[in-house]
């Protein structure tokens, strides 16, 4: 039974070992409302994940430190095992799918974890971690549905109570729900009033098919560039607490999440991975009732891979007007690529890839097509250039 | 005269105004130091540039007040004049060169300035802004070289004793000079054993040049990607406590500064500008003598434009052996690109772009070119794929 004795005791621990990350005014994220973000990206490892795990290796008892611990994540919660083991002395072994990044495989290691390679998927890494834990004794940490776990995030709640003591609203994501819960339950216990809002990918939603059916629901499939909160199943603990202290869960989708990270790299200078922006998502797309509130906005990690970044960057220029993809259909005669590079260049737009083809099966006998990316200033910009190439006689199609 | 007082009077008349950002560790920045990060990126208006308008704008007579100010900018300093203007209750007019970025025009115009487009270059929008001073009697808001500015930038130094009162060694941006200015003066005064480094584009090295030369040399030309810092000629002042108080001045080129914006994506979860990113460059390749030592990089803004930050990740992953592009020479006979494929996804490459090109002056009549981007997860999986196809009688060419 979680006690709020046990969160405070989580953040006597964690003092001297984890950031207390700033909260920091973000007036753009919701112009109604008064949001602030507690930057979890910042924490060490690059996510909350660090407190829970911590914490709960702080507590094991002098013969399960000796054997040490087991977990099974491709993700935050490997790195947060890793350090916290390693700060306490003792072995880590981390189970992961043998397809998962190098990437995340080197900062695991980087923190002082062995690294179990298993072949197969995620459901293989995570049995194998239920094997190798009962053969050689090690203690599996469970990445969320654990009270000391969950007390160890829970040290969220309190450290945002002292940073914004009239703090009104705090939009938390859920994946697993063991941020929600820790949160949430200090939070509730200290000041009932505020409002706990959790937030899941709409391509996972298994704690709002759990809380609507009212039983625990394990979702067949999951698919979001969130992958830190892609969970398919809540944790036992963690639905009750959320039934209980959670007074509304909402969705967003993989559009508004890479919406919400590219707002807070131009706006906040802030770099979040799919599941750390999901509360600015809901604040953004006015998901949760926050209008004149004071509004706290869980960001819980930072650790996107840049490929995946700048993918999202692409399409956010994209749905910004500030990149376009033009087709034209050209009639094949000199001087026509002359013509349009002179009617771009003349209105300010930036080329930066042509391709140039002959006789598709589309096109004319005579015709080619054309086709141009470039880098423009707005919507506005974009559609100016396309209305001068039509003014000039040039046919533009999708 | 610039005093320890007034640099203190600053931090008092900024308390409330602006942020004290955060310090924070960055271990992986540079292994054999304890690097940390002054994060003047998470400032108000995403730039330290506010602190010194701010104090300069507050000091002014109620006369001066009355008639408002100007400045002309197209970055940091134009949204640092607008915010702070429109704080103390004045009105201001920003000259900008009619080629500025909209999103830049856009920041100033929110922060409550009104801006004035000036047709032509740099050169032009300055002498609008002096001859509206003239008559309209408006006062000039210098960018780097005025005391009440100097002072404001010099808050940073007291704030970082502060937060780290052991600190052996800081490395400053230097474009016109003021932020150095400040720090130096503020820490030097304080504690003359603090090492104080000063880092400049190398396309750009303007107080490299008029310290070596021991006068202010103004360039013919500068080119870089740090914008904030491509500055021609240094100031008056700022020349002058450059020569008295800082220890080394420092450049580190485009491909570094690219490298560093990179590393403080994936390591720090923050987005600097170039000019911001250009101390924790110098860290990065051992440009000053920090080794063992406790040394404070200051990241001073934030404010980068998308497209470009998306040109700096393409740049860093290619860099970093996260990308290839390989150009195949094929016969041009059936099954080919279906054995490159092949290839190429057995090893686990992503493939996100194919052209594939006939008869080309360059090939034989029979032959073609295959020109492939893909993704990849380190050097050694870059090298393995152009090796297995090599292995299988490909023909890569550059």
């Amino acid at each position: 039974m979680l006690t709020l004795d046990k969160v405070y005791h989580a953040g006597y621990v964690l003092k001297n070992v984890i950031r207390r990350t700033d909260l920091i005014h973000a007036p753009k994220i919701n112009t109604e409302s008064e949001v602030y973000l507690k930057t979890e990206n910042l924490q060490i490892t690059g996510s909350f994940k660090v407190r829970g795990a911590y914490y709960k290796i702080s507590q094991l008892s002098p013969e399960e430190k000796e054997k040490g611990v087991i977990a099974c994540s491709a993700g935050n919660h490997a790195q947060g095992v890793a350090l916290a083991a390693t700060a306490n002395g003792i072995k880590s072994l981390i189970c992961l799918p043998d397809g998962a990044p190098i990437s995340k495989v080197e900062a695991t290691k980087s923190y002082g974890a062995d690294v179990c390679l298993v072949k197969g998927v995620y459901d293989d890494a995570y049995n194998m971690a239920l094997k190798l834990k009962e053969e050689m004794g090690y203690t599996f940490i469970h990445p969320f549905d654990d009270e000391n776990v969950i007390a160890g995030q829970g040290t969220i709640g309190l450290e945002l109570l002292d940073q914004l003591p009239d703090v009104d609203a705090v939009i938390v994501p859920i994946g697993g729900g063991g941020l929600i819960s820790g949160v949430a339950f200090a939070l509730k216990c200290l000041k009932p009033e505020i409002k706990v809002y959790g937030v899941q990918a709409s391509g996972a939603p298994s704690m709002v098919a759990s809380v609507e059916s009212g039983k625990i629901e394990c979702l067949d499939s999951v698919s979001t560039i969130a992958d830190g909160i892609k969970v398919k199943e809540p944790g036992v603990n963690t639905f009750e607490m959320c039934q209980k202290y959670v007074d509304q869960i909402v969705t967003v989708t993989d559009d508004e999440i890479s919406s919400a990270i590219l707002t807070l790299i131009e706006q906040q200078k802030l770099i979040a991975e799919g599941a750390g922006a999901v509360a600015v998502a809901a604040a953004m797309f006015n998901k949760v009732p926050i209008k004149g509130k004071k509004t706290v906005c869980i960001v819980s990690g930072g650790n996107i891979d840049v490929t995946i970044l700048s993918r999202v960057i692409k399409r956010g220029l994209l749905k910004s007007g500030r990149s376009d993809s033009i087709n034209i259909e050209l009639i094949d005669k000199p001087g026509q690529l002359k013509d349009v590079s002179r009617i771009i260049a003349d209105l300010g737009g930036n080329v930066i890839a042509i391709h140039h083809e002959r006789a598709n099966e589309g096109s004319d006998i005579i015709g080619c097509y054309l086709r141009i990316v470039l880098e423009t200033k707005d919507f506005e910009h974009k559609m100016a250039i396309r209305n001068a190439l039509v003014a000039e006689g040039f046919k533009i199609v999708e």
